[in-house]
């Protein structure tokens, strides 16, 4: 009984075992199948022929999901730990939306959060290189994190106040019919995706538009330039590790370790 | 009684102390609420049912800060030189909407000019590492300006010779109406913005869309990559040299150098 | 008999002699014409005026591409391996389709695949550098996909979860009918294309596309610093080291290492 | 006479007598001022009203290019050479469209091409150092020139046969009537422009446009790439001349240089 679970747990939980990568590919094809039947079923000419079809589905994937949640809340080491980090909270989300839709109908097309069961494909691709590489690139997003803060707190004041002006400008008789509409075309303007549902049709709007315009294509150097300052320098120190004390981040062409000082001489390139 | 000035200054000016964080982080949340409550009442349906609410509210704000920039008035030891320095600006366009919309109405949208006290955040980030992320970001940006100069007059002029030609080909009969019309066009499609509330008629006109598309495709790596560039060779040089051999490229935080193995540990950080 | 098959071998499928590179000037040319001719027999008007002219001319281009096939096929020293390599596909392309259209009207326009073979060009240029920057573009290219790989997925998950939240938000009635709709809404906002033909009308879509928009905005920077800090760190590491001192850095055509001063010229190039 | 020859040419052609920049800087003005009259020019409510003022001053404008033009003639060393040299064709242009204007009505727009001059401000600044920003600029972007033409033909090629396929997916009914069309439709789309005035309407359209979307903003890295790394390698190389050689591109932290292998022990930094 004990091996039982032992077993299970291992197929469940470790991504080194063969069993749990099956388990993982299994739940990826199940989430991708799942998040295709919420999707086909949000259109109406195909929810209207195929609805028992569709509810029949539904109802096999949430069961499955269902089951899939239970075991690892029983097998768990720690159940309360399981349940509350980040994959137990994703396992309960892929859950949830189909009872909850029981009593507050609409909320089906919720169940396509369980898309976020595939970022479980990161867990089945452990083994190999993948995760070292979102380890670096989540490295330099977090080092980076504080300078585009900053950035972004000055690119916000400035759209607050270009948006107030094009509020006065162009007025409610172009569109622009509040500050907060007004601050929505200064996101969409500067962004540069550009709708065209509001756009000025004064002339002094027009001219303001173009400076916003310049502006937004300038300055998405910055943000740019951010990330890859931060992972060419990453990358310049990504070598092996010091054998001696194990500090990860020796530059290339490093002859002593920068952390221990020990001679680098005769490690293998 | 200089003791109670004394005091205040310090609370209004000097960014070290923690009552002085404190009136930092006040006038923060009060520029949120004051730039939420401008942002709400310039919304028709909102401000005709709760326009005294809206009216009593700014005038609280407004009255709160003319009373902070009345007290930096008095406090600060050289009057005339707060008025004219950054914040000080800042403070007083805060309020002179407020004001001058009691002649002039329809200006009262303006206060929304207090967004700029939010760049108050930085300040109150003095202490952390925020303010030397900012002075960086600042100085490549300065550094690169003159270059990025160089690179707008040239895209300005090739945008006034491609406006005139669609002038030209397109004409008044399909929204091309004049030249700053033109150029207008030309700006909304070389930063990628792409309304679509002109768009060219004739295949010539496409023709040459296309190729402005291209153009502006390609060149949004020019100002990217002076940035970046300008960033990467920052970063690469902050730290300093070895004193032992001279060798510059020592990683942050490394204890020997790289290149010889000393120790570093007698530097000044 | 066999000389006259080697000799056309030669021209047909080496890069270095003459006559093989006015072989592939010559199918460049004949394949930009034949483009041309596809695309223009797609405009309505020239196509009922000229109809017989291009009837004449897109067979005359495909008895020329046939030909051209049918030699290569003979001279090539193993047929089938010729058949299946890249190009050899790319040839057969370029003339199914005319011989589909005789069966099924309508594929003509598929003649336009024949633009693979302006990929030839790279072959044209194969004695010159262009081959060379080719490689080192797909060089950095593969080294960078895994990163991009990853990088692609987490915002496709996003887009998903985005996606199904703003057909929950704005429904049917704005316009997105469908979760797929509106994930292609998504992706046609994240990517700053914007073409306005679907737009938030709520004022809660409108704050979540704002939010979509600047994510958009900001994760540009991801794959640009993937694939910069790549070329970068391989155009570092482009020169070899010297064989003295073990300097790494050294810049191209130096004669002399910067680092000990040693000559560098019997190294080979 | 000849003294008087000699010098009007050194105000006009070199660059370092002060007399030399007043007249860039007056003929920099003279520009700006003609290029705001041909564009007010073509706003129809004001050609209307002061349609004489506009003619007075375009043919006053007019007047002194002509003069300018023809003072460079006569005082060049070498009239022809100065003629087809670049600021010698600028000063052409920046006459012609007014003479032929009055056989060819019409024409006057083309007098924004006089917005070529404008380039003269580099000229202007030439002892300062936007020149050699410049200078860097061009020469990153030449080096970068043959990577980025195997990058554009690659994707042109990409695009073409993805207009194919868009224009037998949707067809004329939803506006894709031509393969030009579909093609213009790809630029507008891929280089992230969305107009809107063209858009899929079937979903296997929207599908395919999405794929393109994101190819789009996942192959805006690439030029990026180019530029920013070489700019990267260029800066890093970018210190003072060697005394002994005047070799230029030393990179830091030499101690040799690395082209005639003298020491750089004495130099100052």
């Amino acid at each position: 009984m004990t091996s039982w679970r032992v077993r299970l747990q291992r197929s469940l939980f470790s991504a080194e075992t063969t069993s749990a990568r099956w388990v993982d590919l299994l739940i990826l094809v199940m989430t991708l199948a799942s998040i295709l039947t919420v999707m086909l079923a949000s259109v109406d000419d195909l929810r209207q022929r195929y609805e028992p079809v569709f509810v029949v589905l539904e109802w096999m994937f949430t069961a499955f999901f269902t089951i899939d949640y239970a075991l690892r809340l029983v097998t768990a080491p720690m159940p309360t730990r399981y349940a509350f980090s980040f994959f137990g909270l994703v396992d309960a989300i892929a859950v949830l939306p189909a009872y909850l839709s029981l009593t507050l109908p609409g909320l089906e097309s919720l169940l396509v959060l369980r898309a976020l069961q595939l970022l479980r494909v990161f867990r089945l691709l452990k083994l190999i290189r993948f995760v070292q590489e979102a380890d670096q690139l989540w490295q330099s997003l977090s080092a980076s994190a504080s300078k585009i803060t900053v950035f972004l707190t000055g690119v916000f004041v400035l759209q607050l106040v270009i948006a107030s002006f094009m509020y006065l400008i162009e007025g409610p008789s172009h569109g622009f019919d509040s500050i907060p509409h007004s601050l929505y075309w200064t996101i969409v303007t500067m962004t540069t995706v550009g709708y065209g549902d509001l756009t000025p049709q004064t002339a002094t709007g027009k001219v303001l538009a173009s400076i916003i315009m310049l502006i937004g294509y300038g300055i998405i150097a910055v943000p740019t330039g951010i990330v890859t300052s931060d992972l060419t320098r990453r990358r310049s120190s990504q070598s092996e590790e010091c054998q001696t004390c194990g500090h990860r981040e020796i530059p290339e062409g490093a002859k002593y370790c920068p952390a221990c000082g020990v001679s680098l001489a005769g490690r293998s390139s």
